[in-house]
């Protein structure tokens, strides 16, 4: 019996993380995707344990009293997590469970688990990356400055991740992250008794 | 910079890593092949080299006491060794090497060196496993007995490795491995500066 994996897809903003999660999901079906618990009201077509789950604040605060978080964080006046009972049940049953995530939040993932297999996804220029933030459009300058001031700093933190895929071309970053996942199925560690799953298979 | 590194192709005898190994090599030309050194005699049709370098027993010593070897051993009377500052030079340049070792060398190889990619590589079942023992006909059925012994004993080592790989079809096994070596190339802790490189693609 093979055990599954968390994999953090991560990076600065502007590094096109939601993307391409987005397109190795469509691309995956077996992938399962980590919902995120948030205080935030829903925005229009937003669904409640599709885009996240919808809680509020009382009961954030006892699931983060209960340790049922994987990471949380408070961000733009709102709380969000990632609910771990979830995330282990799927591992636990051997599946590949995609949390997108920003950088801080992989550290605090990372602070308090194994079995997880770190991405970090990188911007091909530093010239892109700023295009990439200054598209989203809905910022001002200053904003935009401080977004790309931070995600110059978050690139330090690539050390200490698993693995770095630069999202150049958002399929060229898809298949790399898929390579990603084909190797970790194969890793020995993840997998007992190898041995008597090739005695069993036709008897020795 | 990009450091490479050593792909150690292993598994007991009989599991096909001769076979798939040619076939990586057939499918992939920029991998590099460790060429090991032995004092046993070319056969028909071997070239120092390029199947061997073929070398005397003095001459092999030496290398021993001058710690030449990454590892070597003794076998059917012969010594056989993998020379070590052909593969040092490669990985440094970025290379991929691979070594194809049984199991005894695999271990050897992982006491004394990082930045080694381990892979083991299993038959599909014992029963194909005695079969492959088999085929090769050159041998009593006391050696086969022992020589399949061996294997299934050796088969307790794959948790020394890092991956796993059944080599029921070698095209298939040839692919797991493509696979491996496409998402070891993306390991952070190969590449230094990765920060550096992108912030020069283009400036910042």
């Amino acid at each position: 019996m093979s055990k599954g994996f968390l994999l953090v897809i991560s990076g600065p903003s502007g590094c096109g993380k939601g993307t391409v999660s987005k397109a190795l999901l469509e691309r995956n079906e077996d992938i399962v995707f980590s919902i995120s618990a948030t205080t935030r009201k829903p925005r229009a077509g937003e669904e409640d344990g599709v885009n996240y789950f919808f809680i509020d604040e009382d009961k954030f605060s006892t699931m983060v009293d209960e340790g049922k978080f994987l990471e949380h964080a408070f961000v733009h006046n709102n709380y969000y997590g990632t609910p771990k009972e979830f995330v282990m049940e799927q591992i636990e049953n051997g599946e590949i469970v995609l949390l997108e995530i920003d950088v801080q939040g992989a550290m605090q993932v990372k602070k308090n688990y194994k079995n997880v297999v770190f991405v970090f996804l990188l911007p091909p220029t530093m010239d892109e990356l700023k295009n990439r933030i200054i598209k989203r459009g809905t910022e001002s300058e200053e904003d935009i400055e401080r977004r790309f001031k931070n995600a110059f700093e978050e690139l330090d933190f690539v050390g200490e991740y698993d693995y770095f895929v630069i999202n150049d071309k958002v399929n060229d970053a898809v298949i790399d992250i898929e390579n990603i996942i084909k190797a970790e199925k194969l890793r020995v560690k993840r997998h007992s008794n190898i041995k008597n799953q090739v005695i069993k298979q036709g008897g020795k």
